[in-house]
């Protein structure tokens, strides 16, 4: 608050050719005339950025295809994705992902494996993301320069310890720390939900949005917050335990892992989307998956199913849209197999019962657009971070 | 996201400047070799830029009092608090205080009335707080420069329209606009949680807390968020309805006026207050601080009145620790009243039960330490926002 950096001449033009490569990474390829617009920079700042940036490989510049307006088309500015490249780890409870991702945010390959007993522990993980990573780098000839995480549980950004990733029955592993030493690049550690609300708001549905909370649903449930064009995290990274908000006090509330009981958890995760389904707890993610397509098919049935599940659903975003305001509400992971009968449903009545939403024009309650590659695109997004600024 | 504001060079100056001053503003008088340090800049720099301001009447320089260090001591900077004045004006449900701050902070003078009956309509509120500012503004024989007004409802920052101030029976007032268009001077509205934690930022107990949250408790329930050193609001500004999360689903929640029902303000607002301690509910506020201040001395009495009072408490509070993260949460208000042993047992229970207070180390939750100034001092440093830059 009291002593805001002070700017000196000389970090302009790095500022400068830093703001131009982000740019480029997130909106893909530009004219220079359209840099010179968004930028507020003259043709000729702009031209000397470019020279600058592509003697050092990290764009090229193309003739557009030629279209129908008269005179020279302005240059076609494109990153060049294996300039800048990082790796991204997506840790899920049953299931790890590794990628690489380059310059532009395009994957250039990825590889994955299951998370069975033993294979869980933090030790077995780590070796193997570092194994995957170097047979994947080298397969591909590039060297990633960094890289991001993505933890289901609640990991401190600073130093990317994992303080308690609970599905994973992780305490307190220095994750970061241990993945940079040996990878000799430096890493950040983010929760799931967190990235999956960084990756909506660059390269989703959130794009253009200043303020969004994505919600995160599967094992555990998570919350990852937008405000006013950022992510939000606390200054130690701990931010968003939406799932374990108290959501069904007193004696019918059921009992959570983190020692309380009628978190939110225990009413929209897995094990209860499985009881609303009324299939065993442990029922496989595919099962799942084909119960709701069905439902899907005959709203009257999945409304009789789930309307209890979609109450509890709703309470929850009404209580989020309350505290945080956002224009959009991005429902990832399982939320987003929903039936769209439901999902509509408690669209209109979290509007309905949120005095925020009213005040707002109305919250809009959307599904995730990016798949499975929501977390890893996140978590190469947050590794991008770090190193745009030093490329 | 995309382009970021580039820095050019000639920039810079204002900026040191305004910097400077905003230093002043905050922290008080220090010495040309301390403003040095906490900036970064070199003491011809620090001249130059103290010079200017003095020349323009923003500051004076004093020789401190000798100390007993040898050599000739740095001049002492003062902020000149007739340099910028703003009006400060903190609209309550039975009570309106108007103040002029001048830079630093020090409140020149005041006035206040109470809202009884019509009083409480719009056009008699807009019109009292026109009158009372000029007012006091000859008395002083100053004039604002800007101004920011505290109001318990849902505002929407970019204009200062004020959405729903349900407990005033206020509905979509162009309060901001209203009072701009008569003063002549820009007009910033915040909600009164927003401007609560904002002063304890700035000159409270938060102050040094990047990550804090300030609930104030009257007759409704808000919260006010400061995420990373910075006070968090919506692109609209609406954000931290912390009152209307809903806490007490089914049957036995209570109907609040939002519409929703078991929210968390009908368990820890005045109303619910009152109730615990076996008051009418429209009790006034004097006899309930009597009573409280009675049950302080026995703790055993008060934890029999307040046990249930508290355990909502403790419920809400563990949620916005869930959700927001913070180290610090600062009760106003009536919660500032409640006894100190009721008090310590809510913070106990909440670092307990909350999976985040335990993950940042215990999150502490203490009482408002600026009394009944604390929401004119939050609305005078919007207002200094909106003018430190342009003085």
């Amino acid at each position: 608050m009291t002593s805001s950096p002070v700017a000196r001449p000389d970090e302009v033009r790095r500022h400068n050719r830093t703001t131009l490569l982000r740019l480029l990474h997130v909106s893909g390829p530009c004219t220079r005339a359209a840099l010179a617009a968004e930028l507020g920079l003259n043709r000729s700042t702009i031209k000397t950025l470019v020279d600058g940036l592509a003697e050092a490989g990290m764009v090229e510049e193309k003739v557009p295809r030629p279209g129908r307006g008269a005179g020279r088309p302005s240059l076609l500015v494109l990153p060049q994705p294996q300039a800048a490249v990082v790796l991204a780890v997506d840790l899920q409870v049953e299931h790890v992902a590794i990628a690489l991702v380059g310059l532009g945010g395009q994957i250039l390959g990825r590889n994955s494996w299951n998370l069975r007993g033993r294979m869980r522990e933090a030790d077995e993980v780590i070796t193997h993301i570092i194994e995957s990573t170097a047979v994947l780098a080298g397969d591909l000839g590039v060297t990633p320069v960094a890289a991001g995480v993505s933890v289901p549980g609640v990991v401190r950004r600073s130093d990317g310890l994992v303080h308690e990733a609970p599905n994973l029955r992780w305490t307190d592993v220095a994750l970061g720390e241990r993945l940079s030493s040996v990878l000799r690049i430096p890493v950040l550690v983010g929760n799931d939900a967190e990235l999956g609300a960084v990756a909506e708001h660059i390269r989703g549905v959130a794009r253009g949005s200043s303020d969004a909370v994505y919600i995160s649903a599967d094992v555990g449930v998570g919350g990852g917050v937008i405000a006013d064009g950022s992510s939000l995290r606390g200054k130690s990274g701990y931010v968003g335990e939406v799932g374990h908000m108290v959501i069904r006090p007193g004696e019918s509330g059921r009992p959570c892992y983190c020692g309380s009981s009628g978190c939110w958890e225990t009413e929209v995760g897995e094990a209860a989307l499985c009881r609303a389904l009324r299939l065993p707890e442990d029922t496989p993610r595919g099962a799942i998956l084909v119960e709701l397509r069905q439902l899907g098919n005959d709203p009257l049935a999945a409304w009789e199913r789930l309307s209890e599940f979609a109450e509890w659903l709703t309470l929850g975003l009404v209580n989020v849209v309350n505290l945080l305001g956002p224009q959009l509400v991005v429902l990832g992971d399982l939320l987003t197999v929903l039936p769209e009968s439901v999902l509509d449903r408690v669209g209109t009545d979290v509007r309905r019962r949120s005095l925020v939403s009213r005040a707002v024009g109305g919250t809009r309650i959307v599904s995730s657009v990016l798949g499975i590659d929501v977390k890893l695109l996140g978590a190469a997004e947050i590794a991008f971070e770090m190193v745009l600024d030093t490329v």
